[in-house]
């Protein structure tokens, strides 16, 4: 082929030129991203996206991402984590233990993702559907050896020079649970004084812009403990997740870029309680506010990049009950009209106010208002209650109206309600179960979770890994260093 | 620094010519593999894997392997799939019906990958710890509407022309089901006119070599269904899954190289029983299995794939329950001796057989013996049972000894026990509760499962996608071309 091989000699300095600058142009393309999204679906494992999907009727934008991998989720301590161990792997790249948030097992704080990112001139952005000082937002900007140290990390947030916050409000800005490290007054006032820009509506929110600088945005109606309402519960005055998200990529953009980390927290919450509905609702808007993420990056494909993950399953959640054995029936979700968390609030909570409790007749329009379960009909209605299905309602009932016996402690009772109102959370286990959806607990559970990916050295978030590689691939790809001399210093 | 510019294009045409031959190079190496694995956990979803791992107390070897997926895994025809289906999908690339063996939906036979890996003129084996004609096993060399027609599958197997069946026996040789398409007489005498040499004990399998040709070999313990007993059963006489690979690798092994499907069947009849232990157990013999194809990959890096699956979730496994909260104690599995099957077999059987049925105090020392559970002790002893559980032993055992009720069909009594005996299924479901291990179904889940891959073009196996796509991936790294000719004629 090659006929003078003198000849080719002399060539081949110039052909390893050529292959050189090749290899340029293309490390060029793999430079570091301005833009990077870290999102985390707290309590969203497997099943939840599974179910999502399912519910959907298509895949969801987070399952046609080009690269897929699993992630384990232990703490130090304990085989199934918690938000705080989780955030702070996910932030830091460290393992910690249960409950501590942005330090090492030994408690020397940790630096973050969100640090880094600021420290290098990006601009920072936390968006939570739950309170903005919880466990898995904190850790991206707090260090607390306890999550419950709400004051403190409302003060670590209001000192962080992060850019922008937004979704949930903060839960202890008097130190009414009295575990401050040091009182420094109000956090709202704090908050305030580091130039933050606070906004509490809708009219607020929709006039933000990047004039305004560093900005702290919640939303008027908190449901309870300082978060959002579930997605099936707002209004139309509510700002949801992707609003959130969407606006805090508004305001973050900037020449320098930013790190943006979003939280759909509440969909732990609907499955703690072991919710379906709520969980695959908020499942669905938290993969909206990934769109958000996702439109941007089509307009800026070479400076991106985009990590969705879950910090831990919750709830033990399957797709496939015994009564249902091999079929699902995931339409029937649509009966139900808001969350758990609704009823209770509106419907058992009103229930139990009256002097004399009302019969459970009085109660059985609720049920079929909220949740599509009817006391008759065509035995082909999928709706239609079962004898036994009735009777478990009419014993929650009982249960719901009676205090006392629910928290006796007693564990049988546990397993049935996990500590939930007996009624409401016996009605979405009736419905779960009708759907084919079931759950084994109301915490978290130690299978490991998927992580999604696009842009920039995504592939990197292919295989099998832990979450701590989550924060040392991101801040590889970002060109942070390895994190092992921040991992280290904090062990 | 390029100073000449028309010297650099007189040097361009030899700088393709030394590019191209890297390519060659590198295409060279990239060659179909001549020997190909794909290992199936039938019933090992993610939770399953976990728990084997968690249990040993280390990452199992498909763990380690460096490309990791996820696999959807979908019927035609339901969200929860079945043996059948699945496996045709994973063996030809097709979605079929719910029951189909090698054909798709409307009941037109599709090419298998053994069949197209014999037809190169590779030899082929298949490995399975349940009966060899079990739906799985079956989708590799068979074409039937219906998974249950055992003797028109055993039929298939004799005229397969594939080169070595190992694990468990044939269901049906008599047509005793009587539902063939055709009698052709014995198929144990078909199988034997068709040149294969069947071997029943460990002593001919041992002696099993190259030299014998075609084979056949089974196991003298059939626990049940024509499979091998579970793994924790097993006493040294019988031949284990591991070892059934190991020698198809050693006869299979030729110049022309190899198709091998081993699937770990029993894991799935353990989680259907929902026996965490014996399933655990089973994945462990199973990822065994694979280490002896891992072994064989090691001295043949360049010409091997392996490929490892679950072909769906079985019994809504997850490692979390509403009763040990956050905590898990996977030690507690320790205390269980048999399988479910063997305490049912064994003792629950001669118990019923008495005229006279025992009292329960006559069961206690059985259900130590063989669970570890005990009726007293210290309060810190984890296999101490607590009052609320003996009381659902002692109602389990009740219901046990007086087999009506349970038939009844009642959907509380389905629920509770799934059809099985209803003592034996209670005394694991406490046990592996009391690990923090819970069930949902008797029957398959929805959720997806983890596929692993090392070897050549092992990195396709990466990402998300479904269950066709194993089968499509394969073929098209063995060269086989895309099944697209193949699924489409049979659809």
């Amino acid at each position: 082929m090659l006929k003078n091989n003198r000849q080719t000699v002399k060539f081949l300095p110039l052909c390893v030129m050529v292959l050189l600058l090749a290899v340029l142009v293309s490390s060029a393309a793999a430079k570091a991203p301005k833009y990077v999204f870290l999102f985390i679906g707290d309590g969203m494992g497997i099943p939840q996206r599974s179910a999502a999907n399912e519910f959907a009727g298509k895949k969801l934008l987070v399952d046609t991402f080009p690269y897929q991998g699993i992630t384990t989720t232990h703490a130090a301590d304990r085989f199934i984590t918690g938000s705080a161990a989780a955030g702070t792997a996910m932030a830091s790249g460290l393992k910690t233990n249960i409950g501590v948030v942005g330090m090492g097992p030994a408690l020397k704080p940790v630096k973050t993702l969100g640090e880094m990112a600021r420290d290098t001139g990006m601009k920072v952005g936390i968006v939570s559907s739950v309170s903005i000082d919880h466990a898995t937002p904190a850790t991206f900007y707090a260090h607390v050896p306890k999550r419950g140290q709400y004051y403190d990390i409302d003060v670590a947030l209001a000192e962080s020079g992060f850019d922008y916050f937004g979704g949930g409000t903060i839960k202890d800005p008097e130190n009414e649970r009295g575990n401050a490290s040091e009182f420094k007054g109000n956090a709202w006032d704090l908050i305030k004084e580091n130039g933050y820009k606070v906004v509490k509506s809708r009219r607020g929110f929709e006039n933000l812009s990047k004039k305004d600088g560093k900005i702290f945005a919640t939303n008027e109606w908190i449901q309870n403990s300082g978060a959002l309402p579930y997605q099936m519960d707002t209004t139309g005055n509510d700002i949801s997740l992707s609003e959130f998200t969407e606006k805090g990529i508004e305001v973050l953009d900037n020449d320098n870029g930013f790190f943006m980390m979003v939280e759909g927290g509440k969909i732990d919450w609907a499955c703690h309680a072991n919710d379906a509905t709520a969980a695959i609702k908020d499942t669905i808007e938290f993969n909206r506010a990934v769109g958000k993420a996702y439109d941007f990056y089509k307009n800026h494909p070479d400076e991106t990049l985009i990590v969705v993950t879950g910090d831990h399953e919750c709830g033990g959640m399957t797709l496939g009950f015994a009564g249902t054995k091999y079929q699902t029936y995931f339409e029937v979700l649509n009966g139900q009209k808001t969350s758990f968390r609704e009823f209770t609030n509106k419907i058992v909570s009103s229930f139990k106010e009256k002097e004399v409790t009302p019969s459970f007749e009085d109660m059985k329009p609720h049920i079929t208002d909220y949740f599509g379960l009817k006391f008759k009909g065509e035995a082909d209605d999928p709706m239609v209650l079962a004898n036994h299905e009735i009777t478990r309602i009419i014993e929650a009932y009982q249960r719901s109206m009676n205090k006392e016996e629910v928290k006796s402690g007693d564990p049988r009772t546990y397993v049935m309600y996990g500590g939930y109102d007996p009624l409401s959370v016996t009605l979405t286990h009736v419905l779960n179960q009708k759907g084919g959806i079931a759950w084994t607990s109301y915490k978290h559970t130690g299978v490991p979770v998927t992580t999604s990916a696009v842009g920039i050295e995504g592939e990197k978030f292919q295989g099998m890994y832990d979450n701590t590689d989550i924060a040392l691939k991101i801040m590889e790809t970002m060109g942070l260093g390895t994190t092992a001399k921040y991992a280290a210093a904090a062990r």
